[in-house]
């Protein structure tokens, strides 16, 4: 071993918490998890690398942001240039379902829950690596609307039962857009819904401007695309709404129907937590339907927290077969992270222990293990202080572990045990066979 | 999107699961967190990557095995070459701690349970990407023997927590053999242990021949070695054995200490479970004190499920501190695919749900997500059949998918439920407020 100190550096774009707020992010994820698996979701997990060139047949520009991997000594043009990190899980989702097709029983409900990579220049609020928690439904030929319905309820659940208050889904069909746009007659209408898709961030005036300068629209036209993209509404009104904008197009007919079904399914949700905004489009050109985005209720100035769509070919570049879907999915990191920064989220226990059993110098180690083994038999989380030492160091460890109760055996293993509550100060006699917390 | 399809392949040395075999890795994954936590090891999450310079700072021949990183579309040298998967949790663990010291709690009991990445061809037990499920203990100058003891327990009780029966944890003390050694008078201890390292592989038979031949040992010496090296005993009765080989020296006498108090520590444990073994080594140069190796007893031909020791300078690379530690990793994705190619471990469910709620044709779409809402809130895991359908096919996809119970929610609400177990045939009525399965 040299002695030369390598001093390392944080890297930009990657986060690492300390073992108390890791243990808040580790309650997140399972909590995630249970949501989702109460829901019928079942779990897969891929491996963190796919081919590049399943990961390339996914078209766009996804390419520039994909981590090949290389052998570090490799020789040049080894067989390890093939692959590369995933950037999502959908691209993954796909592959596996067509590489497992003949396996799986359909429809298909999976969740994943893994860290995907990305190559983008770091900012706040963008990683490197960072965690998606995704759910979707894939099914032969059609997939029934009713999973449409269904995805909304689970990320409202999962906030609810993350303690973040309440979700709000803004819902929209691309269908809906897509029939309004060509009843208008326009003719680019993929570069209009990705100038519609930015209203909230340039605006109105953006939008209009945008949409005459770069796509030649007339006053008019513009007028009725700002209407219909800033209609919003709680319920199938807004069927209404859009109908009364005098458009006529079957497509969008379509759109309408299913959007409608979609928003008498969550009709039960308390006001506000679902409503219909015809501004989402969602920049993906494989979304063909449905479309998603997710927020706080309660923090209303953070980014989306869920979002997703319907797609009628997800797996159409890897087998020769019609597998559409639906999914969401959740950006854990993203949204965490903002909320440790914020202060939102307060840090756990340095420990998971409930229980630190003391070794006072006038108690065996035997004595002081076996009481552990029966607390742990019952299962309690409890650590063993490592050695006969000061009853001060062995407090001061406890309490700046965060471990809440500390337990003494005695020396004479007939005589009873002692256990201290460092919370309140109250200590009592008890029985390691029977005691609660 | 193009029509074009593209096949894909799997990929030599990455598992991947389906959900029913994904289900049982899941409990795994659940079943050691747990038993970590309950010996009060805290979980922290590091990056997948790491600075090449961090990584390569552990010596040895590591660094042909890594993976770096590059964007796909990355100009040459850009700033992504500088970093790479990680190879273990270990070299993690050692620059986590040197970064975050001042923030960390002494001892420090962490576990990490995380993929790692090596370069390595792929063959029969060797995988590309692999799960390590690591505990550690790291403490200021000195770390208490009481945590060697320790770490065998918390390995034996995953194993018998995993269902796969008895583990048998071997141990030994690099302090005696290189004391040992030394006491013979041999030249170079490091070349001798990593031949000794190799009598499960080359026998008594090829490692008397290669202390011969490449350390041109003399035949008493080399007699004196292979009886040492082939001590096995239940307890401190070990002690005795190595002093009547008749070699004196301290490091060896300390050693003995050390090992005797190891043994000691763990003699509660039933026979058969722990023995010293003084032909463990362990290949790594930076195990300094406690080795071990675990297997199943009831898997004898299993290779080994974990392993690890004591290593007194961890984070000397990165820090101008001493900080010892000792340490245990368990190799799940080698055990569990062993164990899944052999038959060992059966399929799971393909779904989590416990309770399929059935949409028959005369019940609304309200009334039957009305029930698994009451079910669902009651802590059950549920799914609805999501179209009103001829119940032959929601009856099948119950049992396709592993799904127990059958739900049957009443046309006319205030009618009663009925419960159908698709194990058993048995039907009943039930209350969704408050049935149990």
């Amino acid at each position: 071993m040299e002695n030369k100190i390598i001093q390392p550096k944080p890297l930009s774009g990657y986060v690492e918490w300390l073992p108390e707020i890791r243990a808040v992010e580790l309650a997140w994820l399972d909590t995630i998890r249970r949501v989702f698996e109460s829901y019928g979701f079942a779990n897969i997990e891929t491996p963190s690398v796919e081919e590049i060139r399943v990961l390339a047949a996914k078209g766009e520009d996804a390419d520039k942001e994909i981590y090949a991997l290389r052998r570090l000594n490799a020789e040049e043009g080894a067989d390890e240039s093939r692959v590369a990190l995933h950037f999502d899980l959908t691209v993954p989702l796909a592959r596996y379902v067509a590489q497992h097709y003949n396996d799986l029983t359909f429809p298909f409900k999976r969740y994943q829950i893994q860290r995907v990579w990305r190559g983008e220049r770091p900012q706040e609020g963008r990683f490197r690596e960072f965690y998606q928690c995704d759910i979707d439904v894939i099914d032969n030929e059609k997939v029934s609307l009713s999973f449409d319905a269904e995805l909304p309820l689970v990320m409202a659940d999962v906030v609810s039962r993350l303690g973040m208050g309440r979700a709000v889904t803004r819902i929209s069909n691309r269908k809906i857009m897509e029939g309004f746009y060509a009843g208008l007659g326009l003719g680019d209408i993929p570069a209009a819904i990705r100038v519609i898709d930015k209203l909230d961030k340039i605006g109105r005036d953006g939008v209009a401007r945008t949409l005459s300068d770069a796509l030649h629209l007339d006053g008019s036209t513009i007028d009725r695309i700002l209407a219909f993209a800033t209609i919003i509404a709680p319920d199938r009104a807004v069927l209404d709404q859009v109908r009364a904008l005098g458009v006529t197009n079957d497509l969008m007919e379509q759109g309408l129907d299913e959007l409608g079904f979609v928003m008498e399914g969550l009709s039960h949700l308390p006001p506000g937590e679902v409503v219909a905004d015809l501004s989402i489009a969602r920049g993906f050109d494989y979304y063909t339907g449905t479309v998603y985005e997710g927020k706080f209720l309660d923090y209303p100035n953070f980014p989306t927290i869920y979002a997703g769509g319907r797609y009628e070919n997800l797996v159409g570049s890897y087998l020769r077969r019609a597998l559409p879907g639906v999914g969401v999915s959740f950006g854990l990191t993203r949204i965490f992270s903002k909320l440790v920064k914020e202060g939102v989220i307060t840090p756990g226990a340095r420990s998971p222990s409930q229980i630190l059993v003391a070794h006072p110098p006038e108690v065996s180690r035997a004595q002081v293990l076996e009481t552990a083994r029966i607390l742990r038999e019952r299962g309690l989380k409890v650590e063993t202080y490592h050695e006969p030492k000061k009853l001060d160091n062995q407090i001061k460890y406890a309490t700046r572990k965060g471990i809440r109760y500390l337990w003494f055996p005695p020396a004479d293993p007939t005589a009873g045990h002692v256990v201290k509550d460092l919370n309140s100060g109250s200590q009592a006699a008890a029985d390691p066979a029977g005691w609660l917390p």
